[in-house]
C-alpha cells in the first residue's frame, strides 16, 4: 500500500507527500499490534547489542509467520515485526517507554532472493515515513542473521 | 469448557478427571496467545509487589476486552490475562523463563457482582487444572483493583 502511494505520488508530482527515501519495498506493517506476540526482551547496557538494540523488544507474527515459526521455515507472505521500545528503569520495575524503532522481516524469496529471501527494514520510532534500513539490508541486517541459516535466518523462537 | 468438563466429571463420577478446587466459575483463556498484547512490564526485587509478581508479565485481551480498554468500561465476555514468567537476568539481559502463574480478569456482571463484575482467577504455572484464588477473590484480587474503579477495576492501560 506505501509502494502504491508512493508510485502514484510520483506520478502525480505530487511533492507534499510522505518521502521514503530508499525504499526497498517492505511494506510498514500494517495492525502488527492485533499479530501473534511471539516473545519479548530487555536489552540492557553491557549487551553487545546495546547500541543498536537497548531497551525492551516483542516480536509480532502474522499468520504466514506463525506457520513458519512451528515448521522451522517460513512461506513467502511470512512477516515478522521487531517493536522496540525505550526501557525506562526506575522503582524497582522496568516499564515501557516510547518507540525506537519498528524492525520488519518480510519473506518474499523472489523479490529478496540475495538476502535469503527476506526483506528487511526498520521505522525510525515507528514512523512509517522514516526507513532506517533503505538498500542497506545487506550488511545493517542480513550478515548477521546468516548465523541462522538453519532457521531460516531467523533469531527468534516461539514461546508457549 | 472447563466448568462443564467438570461438571460431566462429578456427574459421572470419574475420579481420574482433574480436580478443579474452589472452582469459582473464571474458564482458562484458551487461545489467549492469540490475543492483543496490551503491554507488559518487569517487577524486580525491592518492588511492593515482587512477592507476587515479582517476573516479567505480559497483558493479553480478547476482543470485547480490547473494546474495553477503549472505552474505559468492560462489557460482559471481557477477558484480560495476566501472563507472568520468571524474569531471568544475565548476560546483560532479561530473557523470559518459564510460567509462574496465568492470571485472568473475567466479566460477566451478573454472576461476579460481589467483585465489581469481574471474576479472578489465576493458573498455577499456566496450569489448567490449579486455581490459586477460587473463592478468595475478593481479598485476593478485588481490595487492590478497587483503586481503579474509575477505570472499570483494571490497572492496565492500552498501549500503542
Amino acid at each position: 500500500m506505501i509502494r502504491t502511494a508512493l508510485s502514484l505520488a510520483i506520478l502525480a508530482g505530487i511533492s507534499s507527500a510522505p518521502i521514503l527515501a530508499d525504499d526497498n519495498g517492505v511494506p510498514y506493517p500494517e495492525d502488527y499490534r492485533d499479530w501473534h506476540h511471539v516473545k519479548s526482551m530487555v536489552i540492557e547496557e553491557g549487551h553487545d547489542l546495546y547500541e543498536a538494540f537497548g531497551g525492551i523488544h516483542h516480536l509480532y507474527a502474522n499468520d504466514a509467520a506463525l506457520e513458519g515459526y512451528q515448521a522451522g521455515s517460513f512461506p513467502d507472505g511470512a512477516v515478522i515485526v521487531f517493536d522496540l521500545l525505550e526501557a525506562e528503569h526506575g522503582g524497582n520495575a522496568v516499564t515501557e517507554g516510547s518507540r525506537k524503532v519498528l524492525g520488519v522481516m518480510h519473506k518474499d524469496s523472489g523479490r529478496y532472493a540475495e538476502t535469503g529471501g527476506w526483506g528487511f527494514e526498520g521505522f525510525a520510532e515507528g514512523d512509517r515515513g522514516r526507513r532506517a534500513v533503505g538498500k542497506e539490508a545487506d550488511t545493517a541486517c542480513f550478515q548477521c542473521h546468516t548465523s541462522q541459516r538453519d532457521h531460516d535466518y531467523v533469531f527468534s523462537r516461539l514461546r508457549k
